[in-house]
């Protein structure tokens, strides 16, 4: 038996006001031909399929056509489960009605649901479609009012498959949580993984997966395992956010031979355009070729640039938002000290305070003579040529 | 061949501000055992299948509960379109995943689109289904510059596929467009039908369905037929406008022969609560026994009633309007003069003003009289306990 392991596409992603659709089409087409050559018995994605409960009219039609193709085209079924991100019962709409063809999407969490059994020549695969959803659903749904966090509710839901699972069958389960060696709380997510739940009751232990053959897991965009190799996540196609810059963006195949033991491989998709991060002065950047990929800028400059995104992009034209990496206040000037209404501060002060707001540290004394110096020179002859009144509080520090 | 038809289901529609969710399942169950009694070879649901483009999902469960029922239990297929109301590309989705499954909705107009083919003991029958759409889509789609209204559109779709039709199959067109006896202006809309364009250019000539052995239309709420019995709108299955008050609702059950003759039978399906107008005094109106139904109540009081809404709703507990009869403006009297500032008026003047607002027509003189006589009394006892200033206008004229 073999499948495709993807998840968190996110299909109508915003990535700083950009939509992300013709990217994410760009690599669904590599994906699927991937499908096309590698003929997998299966494709799991688990959850996310869209970015949002009520995605755009253009992530409707990529993902419609996306399933057309692997379903109709390519007979290859298609495993899928809701995420955080997608509308369950919005994305279950047709699900009963496609499921003949195989294309089994399962958008709401039930009791007594029923694997989806797939064959190979070794016998049966039991896959375990296991939409995300709120605590307090599979509390009702269990009717156990012990049932409060997110852990709670993958110990419940797991122990029930393992109950009733047949012990001749190798097991699948598919989900979509934030699942840690033990539990509790890590910092492994980036910024466009949308947070389960406020409060720490999101995390879920991985041991509840431990007896499943393997776990095809989604919602964090890095691909990695958790505590072992078959619980695993397949990571986004795609870069969602800068904070996602060195992460390997693909999906995975996965062999299973007749015991259930795995060998996997990591495939890599190429985007159309990477997200990532160019640290430069503006005069070096100007020298780089042209490039359409979502740069975020770190302009090295320490002297004032005026419409520095309007230059990145005449090198950039797809850049996303340029930074100044020594362009700051630091937090303690700003906290410490209210500063001096401009008016009533002298030449010398309004010199120190715009260095320092510029600059981010205090002039030095060579500085300030130098700019003593240009001043003097300026209003001398300023003097000479117009009203008196201009050097009423000048060089008074 | 026995097929019914249905059309303009508004699922999700608010009607004064109600959900209409519940009354739809209560009707949509009736329809479903209607199926299951009457076993037709296909259900039409000619467009307008939800009220919006984003429907709640308690309309997505409800329309996919439904489809599940006719397609997966009762095995009859479905042959439906999107309305003016659905989003084409979100009520496509899925579509020809669930096609093989004999659920066939589509929600986007196509050129060279193949009819759905069914068969009964003497032949073909092939159903056209023509989702609405505008004419700007047709132009693009066929390429002619021509196109500029629906009557353009839709001669441009019957003339396609009249072209290529099979003589030897008999041929039902399923469509959602604005039909009349000339393709001209007619004031047959209820407030419930949103307008297909701004403008005019939106009816279209019924001649153009005169070659299909019937013309499922859907979009105009009331059920009826155009020029000819095939050509017919099934009306919607609910009333959801006051204006609909007197139509009979249902669907249509279509029996057509070798030939494509066609027999039918309107059903009339029975509402949870019925939509209608209620015109009685307060008094009457608390005689009457408690009922549920979605009333608009007309008060036939002259006198003020306080919280009106309040107390028809111990009765009508669902009642969703009420006015009163002769409690208006006449109009002239709005339009003929500025009311004097109130503050400038005498006593009389304010009675005057208040009884014509309150009666719509002019107190008469014995009406006046009355009123100065109580206003005397009042204030004589006002004089005799109080400040005198209180009568400082009173009776000047």
């Amino acid at each position: 038996m073999k499948f495709f392991h993807t998840a968190d596409w996110h299909l109508g992603k915003l990535v700083q006001g950009v939509y992300m659709t013709d990217d994410q089409a760009y690599i669904l087409q590599q994906f699927v031909q991937a499908i096309e050559e590698e003929k997998p018995d299966a494709v799991i994605i688990a959850g996310d399929l869209y970015d949002r409960a009520v995605p755009p009219t253009d992530a409707v039609h990529l993902l419609n056509d996306t399933l057309d193709k692997i379903v109709l085209q390519l007979k290859t079924p298609v495993l899928a489960i809701a995420g955080n991100h997608d509308s369950p019962g919005r994305l279950n709409f047709g699900s009963k009605i496609m499921r003949d063809n195989g294309c089994h999407i399962t958008g709401n969490l039930k009791k007594d649901m029923e694997p989806i059994i797939l064959h190979d020549e070794h016998g049966e695969v039991h896959f375990h479609l296991v939409p995300y959803c709120d605590p307090s659903i599979v509390r009702n749904e269990f009717g156990d009012e012990e049932i409060r966090s997110h852990n709670d509710a993958a110990k419940k839901i797991t122990e029930e498959i393992k109950a009733t699972m047949d012990p001749n069958a190798r097991h699948v389960l598919v989900g979509h949580a934030f699942v840690t060696p033990y539990g509790e709380e890590e910092e492994n997510t980036s910024d466009s993984e949308r947070p389960l739940s406020i409060g720490g009751s999101e995390y879920v232990d991985a041991t509840h997966f431990s007896s499943f053959h393997y776990t095809a897991l989604g919602h964090l965009h890095q691909a990695h395992y958790v505590t072992k190799e078959t619980i695993r996540y397949a990571g986004s196609p795609l870069k969602y956010s800068i904070s996602e810059e060195n992460h390997k963006k693909g999906y995975f195949i996965v062999e299973m031979d007749e015991k259930g033991d795995v060998s996997l491989e990591k495939k890599e998709l190429l985007p159309r355009r990477d997200i990532r991060t160019v640290e430069a002065s503006l005069d070096e950047l100007l020298e780089h070729p042209i490039n359409e990929d979502y740069v975020f800028i770190r302009l090295t400059d320490e002297t004032a640039v005026l419409s520095p995104m309007e230059k990145v992009r005449s090198v950039y034209p797809n850049a996303m938002h340029v930074e100044r990496k020594n362009y700051m206040f630091s937090p303690e000037s700003e906290a410490s000290n209210e500063p001096m209404e401009r008016t009533k501060m002298s030449d010398i002060e309004l010199f120190h305070a715009f260095y320092k707001e510029v600059k981010g540290n205090e002039a030095t004394e060579e500085a300030e003579e130098l700019f003593k110096e240009v001043l003097d020179e300026l209003l001398k002859e300023e003097n000479e040529t117009a009203s008196p009144q201009r050097t009423r509080n000048a060089v008074t520090n």
